[in-house]
């Protein structure tokens, strides 16, 4: 795969611009030049070739061509809310479940919860989605939404959402989700896990229980376990 | 869950011993007395609580009573042949396939990949399947097998084992494995794939490609993901 760029605003009558990072890393570390043919995408599930047309000091305008064949991928759209861990994990997470193709991570505030999403923190989950899309391929951005709890999730869903608490003690995977399920949302919990009212709250609002195996699972990897049992399927 | 601690050896006639690191934790770092009350495991799949007897300088003395209820879990025995990646990558992969219950991992020798398997490498995995044990609950070690090449590596497989090659374009997983699968063997390529001649020589030895979703996966990614589809089920 050849280097991919970010677009932070869609082409406009044939031209687009790279502006900072994206900038600065095509002109100053690839040592670009006019007339060079690079690959872009806006986040919206679009992508296009372009070719450098002028190369200015923290922006790049681009000659813009037809979108390329939108990828098409079938599967569940699944939101996973989650109690952020700390540091570098909060960074996998967000790399993970980007290539992953979790449609939205939903930063979960709870009660026995660490690491608080300031506005700081949701800028650097949100590199963290660009910088996973250019590396995997992916054309759509994984949304970062704002905070909720777990009652404040519920009015974020669509009633025919299957919802999710990772548990242990729950029951499988694969018995509470049908291969042809469409809206799943699941919340992880906390290092030290949801506290019971906050398991009785989730049950009234139709959470159920799952559980992802005998092992107490990190935040982030239950999180990812989750992810990757409801990757999307490549349509041929 | 309280403190666990790993023996290097098994009990034996009611008493084990705890050295190196796991000493020095459990004296220094929590300064534990004659008398206190710890658990231990061997990686055997056996656990204990045992009450400190002696402390010594890098060594500890305990009394251990009978093993406690060992842990039940079905599912298929997942072996996950991975061509290693770099740095932190592999100190993640680790961890992640520790608590996800993976059996064996083994470095996975080819034509492109990057991370070789030497003996210090091999000490820092297998340092890394006891800390994330120690932490997940598990006690069973994680194997760390011998490197191998895709054509080794069929010798060490049961002839009834389920062989997948992840790789683009492949079926989906759940078309290839069964629910009641009960030995699989996955093998993850390194940054740039598989070559063609790999892809080829492991057709012809029984594998099957799988495809993990429509974006380029990190290797480690991609073997979390085969990871946490293969889970173990919790008997009740």
């Amino acid at each position: 795969m050849s280097e991919r760029f970010f677009l932070a605003a869609a082409p406009k009558d044939g031209q687009a611009v790279l502006v900072n990072d994206e900038a600065r890393h095509l002109s100053r570390v690839l040592r670009a030049k006019v007339g060079d043919e690079v690959r872009v995408f806006d986040g919206s599930g679009l992508e296009w070739t372009a070719r450098v047309i002028t190369i200015g000091r923290d922006e790049v305008t681009l000659a813009v061509g037809e979108p390329l064949p939108a990828q098409t991928a079938t599967g569940p759209r699944l939101t996973l809310a989650v109690a952020l861990p700390k540091g570098d994990r909060q960074k996998w997470l967000v790399e993970k479940l980007t290539e992953l193709g979790t449609a939205r991570l939903v930063p979960l505030a709870t009660h026995r919860g660490v690491a608080e999403a300031t506005p700081s923190a949701v800028g650097r989950l949100q590199r963290g989605v660009i910088e996973a899309c250019k590396q995997c391929g992916r054309n759509t951005l994984m949304e970062i939404a704002p905070p909720a709890t777990l009652e404040t999730l519920s009015a974020l869903l669509p009633s025919d959402a299957i919802r999710l608490l990772a548990h242990p003690g729950g029951r499988a995977f694969d018995e509470v989700v049908r291969p042809d399920a469409h809206d799943i949302v699941a919340a992880v919990g906390p290092e030290g896990g949801f506290t019971d009212e906050e398991i009785a709250s989730a049950e009234r609002g139709g959470f159920q229980r799952v559980s992802l195996g005998p092992h107490i699972l990190r935040i982030e990897t239950a999180a990812i376990a989750i992810a990757a049992r409801s990757l999307p399927h490549c349509s041929p």
